[in-house]
This record gives structure tokens, C-alpha cells and sequence, in this order.
């Protein structure tokens, strides 16, 4: 926990924050805060700065912020993802939070199986908590959108020109020809959708729609991976190209 | 489950070699195979090629390989890395050797705690299965070797010449004025050891160490990340790094 996160709701009217759950734990128990003490804090989805400790008890720890930078600016990246099964996607929540990404699509596929989508682990109050452990971690403050789509089809052709506007779109393929990093530098947008198939990849309709609508086909080398060691490491790929693009050699 | 491997010593003088565990499982239930069925197999640290089923039978399916292509290369990264909590490294030995290690150096630091040595993920009864199954995701052939390494000073004094020759030394720092990908661009040699802190960092004794016998400070960008993701995306990012120096755009 790098970043104590707050929701903008936990501020009272005296500009302090009464916090009990495992905030205050790693306060107490892992920073070793006293009051007076300063901490990083951050707003979910507004600025950040530090706060000062006004009181520590054993089942409460009472901290003042003063936030003085802005938000931080949104991720360049947005995830299009079949939905993986439920315990992969549980664990992939806080690390695509920390690697950073704007916007999580998670949509259905052939190769999904269908019970994938009766699970706790897309409600909000599951994913939420897992989104800002993740935050923390990275010391951003912000929450990415989770939104899921039971229809493939519909997702492309009507919903995603909406919900990722202005986006260079990438659809993660093991054998394509051109190599995630050299796609991204030399593409047109500044941000980024990034396609990422199930266990078993698309179909040969759900590759021939992405491509009809402008994702291109992106490998990361030769070698197959899980869907969870793969989105870790094609984010991390695409955020180096887009910082590659940024400041040129 | 890509590619099905054999330890060499399951191949009997007939040449087949006859499986009754969560390989004939995938084959018969998975891959839906018949005797006559050909699947690609690879022998641990050998060569690869196909093998023709010969019987599926409730208990066991046999197989007969033939072996017509040589032992992939060996992978390029080395990782050293500062001992994880049990429950991490446990879910982090497939996805290392997905990606591509040649050798895994599990070390002491000042921030690792004590108690992580007495586990039973450091013996190979635990972790040479799960280095298989990401081989077999990954479809190589080439068994990381792990080594444990309880003094961190005479590992990096004494130890690590011998055991990474002729490799870019490079560790990673959040804060690290050069990003990875450069680093390794910029490298001298071919083959690279890439050294992960624990959770909290190395000490300022341990950096000193390691600058001092040639680590290259590197970072990935200005987010925190916790141990699991941090490797899996620093691999990915050297191994693209690595990529891009055989073809120079």
C-alpha cells in the first residue's frame, strides 16, 4: 500500500476521515504512524497529496488530507477481454489496476464458458475493493471502468466506438506478423484497446469482426501464454511503446 | 496445455511411453485423442517433434514420439530474484517459465523474511511440476534451473560469475533514470540476468552490492508493482528488448 486511498464520500464536513478497515491496519501496524505523522493519500478518481494523522486507536485511525496535486491522467490503455474464469479474473483485477489501464471490457466468446458470467467476481462490490488494492499498490488514484458485455457482436459494431473513443485498437494474436511495440509506435492515437482472447484464442468470426473494425493484429513473440501472465505482460508492452512514442530517441 | 512433455526416462526401450496422469487426462479428455491420433510432445531438455498415439485406455493413454526437431534455445534472461512469500512464488514458477528463464537464483535480502526458507514451494518435489506446466503452456522444452541462495553477498561476490556467465547485469529500481528497454538495447551481451528486489525493495547495502558488481539500474515506468506483476512484466519487457536487438527495424 503505497497510497492510502480515500473515497471522496469519507471526507466529513471537517475536512477529516475516520478510517477502521485495513487502511487503518497498515497504518498502525505496518507505517507505525503516531499523530502528527504524514502520509501519501489520494481521492479515487480525484487528486492527491499528503494527510496528517490526527488520532490513532486501536479500531480507528483519524487522518487530514491535503490534496494539492490534480488527478492523475487516465491510463492510456483500455482492455477488451474475454471473460477469463472467475478465479484468473480475481486475481487480474488489482494487477491491471497497478499496470494501469482506463477501461475494462469484458465481453463473452465462443471459447467463454457461459457459467464464467454467474459469479460474484463481476458485482462491483468484488471487483471494486480488488481495483483499489491495486491503486494503492501503484499509487494511482484512477478507479478503472469495469463494464461487461454478453453480447460479442454488439460490443463491436455498436457499443465500443462510444465506450473507447479515439483509440489505436490492437487485438493480441500469438502468431501475427508485426510485434505489439513496433504497432503501437507507429500508430495514429494516443490511447490504446487492446484485445485480449480466451483460453484458446477467438474464433475465426470473432478475429474476422475485430479485424473489420480496425484492430490490428499484434504479437508478443512466439510463446503461448495464460490469459493472466499474458495481460500483465502486454500491458506493460504497450505502456513502454507509448512511452517509446513520447519521448523519442 | 501446448505441447505434451516427457521426462527421458519415461521412454521405454520400445521408444513409447505410457502416462496416467493430468497428461493422459488432457489427451484423452481435452484433445479427444484415438490411437492413431498424433500430438506434439516434447522430451525436458531435449528435442521435440510428434508422437503417434497407440492406445487410450481409462487408466493410461500410450504414445510413440518422434523426435525430428532439436532442444529449443536456451532463454536468454536469468532472473534473480529476492525470495517471495511461498504463496507468491507458487503461482509465479509456471509463468516464468512461460515466458522464457534460463535459471532461477532465489536469494536472501534484508527485506525477506526468514520463515520463507522453510517452505516446501524451494523443493522440487513442488516446483519442477509447475515449471513443466508452463513449459508445456509455452511449448518449450528447457527446464529453468532453480538455485537457493541463503547469503546474498556470496551469491553476488562469489557465486554469480560462474553461475550467469557472460551476461548484462541489469536491476530493476522504480526509480531508475533509464528505462528498461534501453538498457537492454544498449547491452554489450547477448544474454541478460535480471535481478527483482522483495517486496519493499533492496537495501542500500544490497543496490551498493549489486551496482558494484555491475548491476544497471532500470525501471519500467513510474508505477509500483507487486513482486508477481513486476516480473512478469519486467520479462516480458527484456525479452522484447532482446528481440528487437536481433532485428534492428
Amino acid at each position: 500500500m503505497n497510497l492510502i486511498l480515500l473515497e471522496p464520500e469519507e471526507l466529513r464536513d471537517d475536512n477529516t476521515a475516520s478510517l477502521s478497515d485495513t487502511r487503518a491496519t497498515h497504518l498502525r501496524d505496518v507505517l507505525g504512524v503516531k499523530p502528527g505523522s504524514l502520509v501519501r493519500v489520494g481521492i479515487i478518481n480525484g487528486g492527491s497529496g499528503t494527510a496528517t494523522i490526527r488520532s490513532v486507536e486501536p479500531d480507528r485511525v483519524v487522518l487530514q488530507p491535503s490534496i494539492v496535486e490534480p488527478a492523475s491522467e487516465l491510463p492510456r490503455v483500455d482492455v477488451l477481454l474475454a471473460l477469463p474464469r472467475p478465479k484468473v479474473l480475481r486475481r487480474l483485477y488489482a494487477q491491471l489496476a497497478a499496470l494501469g489501464v482506463g477501461r475494462i471490457l469484458l465481453t463473452n466468446a465462443a471459447r467463454v464458458e457461459r457459467h464464467y458470467f454467474d459469479t460474484h467476481v463481476l458485482s462491483p462490490g468484488c471487483f471494486r475493493p480488488l481495483l483499489v488494492e491495486g491503486l494503492q499498490q501503484a499509487r494511482d488514484t484512477r478507479l478503472p471502468a469495469v463494464t461487461i458485455h454478453r453480447q460479442f457482436r454488439v460490443l463491436v459494431e455498436d457499443e465500443l466506438d462510444l465506450l473507447t473513443p479515439g483509440t489505436t485498437r490492437v487485438v493480441a494474436e500469438p502468431g501475427a506478423e508485426r510485434h505489439l511495440g513496433t504497432v503501437v509506435e507507429d500508430a495514429a492515437a494516443e490511447r490504446l484497446v487492446l484485445a485480449i482472447g480466451p483460453e484458446g484464442g477467438w474464433n475465426a468470426f470473432e478475429l474476422d469482426l475485430l479485424r473489420g473494425h480496425g484492430f490490428i493484429p499484434a504479437s508478443m513473440g512466439g510463446r503461448t501464454l495464460r490469459t493472466d501472465t499474458a495481460c500483465v505482460a502486454l500491458l506493460a508492452l504497450a505502456h513502454a511503446a507509448l512511452d517509446r512514442r513520447r519521448t523519442p530517441p
